[in-house]
């Protein structure tokens, strides 16, 4: 039989859109989603989840309400459930992020920065 | 307050040993490990979880019974619960697994590739 790795940068090279993830693999209920991040996102918090960001091209920052964490490639971050974030990048930063399927991006904060969720590429 | 990003290369400096995985972050019941892997491991599989492989250097080949998927930096791939592989890389790869906390690294074939489990560095 033959077995496929899943290529980043082949995914990323799918889409244009930013804050829109796409979903590239499923573990158990726990999905993988990359998504290009630039400009401010909406300050949101998961009430039932942590969530991964692995950064895979570029830089991101998250904040807090009480500090940030400053992330680049090679690197990640567990938000904890129910904190309030904001993650901002000046140029586009490409990241893989992790966390249950179903999980909506924008968390209860849904406006035009909530994306389709699920969508596999 | 002072968050900390969790950077892939100096978690992976800070050890030498092969086939140890170390835990660096939790997401939830789900644990992040780096590990060093050269040469051949044993057969296993984990009856309970699908597993996830992220190269983060090098190559590795992972043989399933019926094929196998090669994987270097920058690509994963996720083994299904239940099915037998075993990974191989000619020289030292560095790679993230995923996985709940608890899973052992030899799943039931338990022996000498054995790994301390739940260890964080």
């Amino acid at each position: 039989m033959s077995y496929q790795a899943i290529n980043f940068k082949d995914k990323l090279a799918l889409f244009d859109e930013q804050w829109s993830p796409k979903v590239i693999a499923q573990m158990n209920d726990y999905q993988f989603k990359v998504v290009k991040l630039q400009g401010e996102f909406v300050w949101h918090n998961h009430c039932d989840t942590d969530e991964t960001f692995i950064v895979l091209e570029g830089s991101l920052r998250i904040d807090f309400e009480d500090g940030a964490v400053n992330l680049t490639a090679g690197e990640m971050f567990v938000v904890p459930k129910g904190v309030e974030h904001k993650p901002f990048a000046e140029k586009e930063a490409k990241v893989l992020l992790i966390e249950p399927r179903g999980v909506v991006n924008t968390g209860q904060q849904t406006g035009s920065k909530t994306a389709k969720n699920d969508v596999w590429i």
